[in-house]
């Protein structure tokens, strides 16, 4: 199921015994006295992925920890990110209008925009009921902070639709906030529940803040190259909603007089106008580049401080964002 | 501002002052460092009503522990109900693609409903921050658990879309569910929270779901009967929706022959041939007489168990629910 590590190792065997928990603890703790909540949670099946929060939250807890007995607040909390992931999916397909991920129809494209709403507020209010009954405080708050943070950097985001005097700094504000910062909470939240010190758990966020930039980069580069077939999901769906991405932004801070330019593709959904733009410059192999730099400062952190079989996971799991499309 | 309680009394001024405290609380909760958040979060001033869930939480607290000087937990837990509660009004409205709210546009028509599914989770998250901030665990599991059954009540009552054979138990746990849930969760935080022993606290529960219950059966009456313009939102949207509530149900119930012509005025929205049907029985006077039940069974219990300001109120404030609409 887990194609994010190698299998055949010890650790591989490991990581996929705990995130088989992992689902049955989200499985267990989603299930309702009414059938009716039943059924529609089971159409979730089609939004499970490899799974990466948890991975990066039971690997980050490793490597501080070395140990490999899991303790029930670690594969709750790694359930709880992934419920709160699954929660964003569903009301990201809502947001985006989407009809398919995965190959298979999206939960708003099978019931409506309605129940796929109620899902996701279910999905929300599952993940921070299971996180209480971990019974720390701390990890509530951290939570919260997480989903605030989640949730304004998708306001953020919508309050510059359109807008091509977005600049980097912006663009870089908003991923971080929309996607990197739940992946960075769950490196630390391993780190922080695996009991490591202050420096070893800074070292971990920073990794997860970094990943998930390079994540999300990646994910817009994909929206913007990839054909629908492919990726079983819309592409070019970034250009039809009025969002600006790295290659874009860069372009235009380059060239500014392309600005007119994008903002009529944008009206017209026109990708082949701004795939013209982009072939006369070097912004989409920069995009690819900047993956690659957040990639190797991610791994160097890890590096400088740690040197177990999960750290060097963590790393090789970091080097996967380099592999071409 | 606040129309529940008589104003010129001790216990008025007193409430008046403290749902001040909490909507400072709030206000101050949902600050973001970013601008574009908080100019969305601005637009929620339309939102404000007549704060019934911190009112109740506010009187329950008072009626166990008989104090005056209301300590952070209790302003941060009635901040707390309040916020799920706008942010079920915000996804609300964008369920039922209302326009109007209190007579001034919704979220969802003036910003879209991206930036309404999105505001309702920030709503949703921070209220789930708030609490975590008490540092109470069990406070925490609570509104996990409460936020699980309203989601629930709404995912059920979608899978009864147009369901002509919706029964009066489903309605009533649907009703429950969506709204009484809530209620009675505020009226139970304040008597937990002052220190109630567990009877005090089991009646002050009872109370907010027999009321909470009432309060949504007058809702649905007011959806049914009355005009748009009196109500400052739209009207007749249960039957739009497909819908089926206690006056429907009741005259279904006692004529099975009425549902070809439910179910046809549900397909049509026609909102006269339902009222032909309801007019031919005594289902509305009756659902009004339940209210009316609902109502004398909750005061009956406070009245059993309580003799103090803070309670007499609360029964003040439930015989509210059988004036006239």
């Amino acid at each position: 199921m887990n194609t994010l590590i190698d299998m055949a190792s010890d650790l591989g065997v490991w990581l996929s015994r705990e995130l088989e928990v992992v689902s049955s603890v989200m499985s267990s703790h989603l299930e309702n006295k009414h059938p009716e909540v039943n059924k529609i949670c089971a159409e979730l099946a089609a939004y499970k992925g490899k799974m990466l929060r948890p991975s990066l939250l039971l690997l980050s807890w490793r490597a501080v920890s070395d140990s490999t007995t899991v303790p029930t607040s670690i594969q709750k909390s790694a359930a709880v990110v992934e419920l709160i992931h699954l929660a964003t999916l569903v009301h990201d397909d809502v947001l985006d209008e989407a009809d398919l991920r995965r190959g298979t129809q999206t939960l708003n494209n099978l019931r409506g925009n309605e129940a796929a709403v109620m899902l996701g507020d279910y999905l929300l209010s599952s993940a921070f009921h299971l996180c209480s009954t971990i019974k720390c405080v701390e990890l509530n708050i951290l939570l919260g902070e997480v989903t605030n943070t989640l949730c304004s950097g998708e306001l953020i985001q919508l309050s510059h639709r359109n807008n091509v005097d977005l600049d980097i700094d912006s663009y870089y504000q908003i991923i971080h906030d929309k996607t990197a910062s739940l992946i960075e909470a769950s490196c630390e939240m391993g780190g922080v529940l695996g009991g490591g010190d202050d420096k070893e758990v800074s070292v971990l966020k920073d990794f997860g803040a970094l990943i998930g930039t390079a994540f999300q980069i990646k994910d817009d580069l994909l929206d913007l190259l990839a054909k629908r077939k492919d990726i079983g999901k819309p592409a070019g769906r970034d250009l039809e909603k009025g969002k600006l991405t790295l290659p874009v932004i860069d372009m235009l801070a380059k060239n500014p007089s392309l600005k007119s330019g994008v903002r009529l593709a944008m009206l017209n959904n026109d990708q082949p106008a701004l795939h013209a733009m982009l072939d006369s410059t070097g912004s989409i192999a920069g995009a690819f580049d900047e993956v690659g730099r957040l990639v190797d400062r991610a791994t160097a952190g890890i590096k400088s401080n740690f040197s177990n079989n999960s750290s060097n996971q963590l790393c090789k799991l970091a080097e996967q964002l380099k592999l071409p499309l």
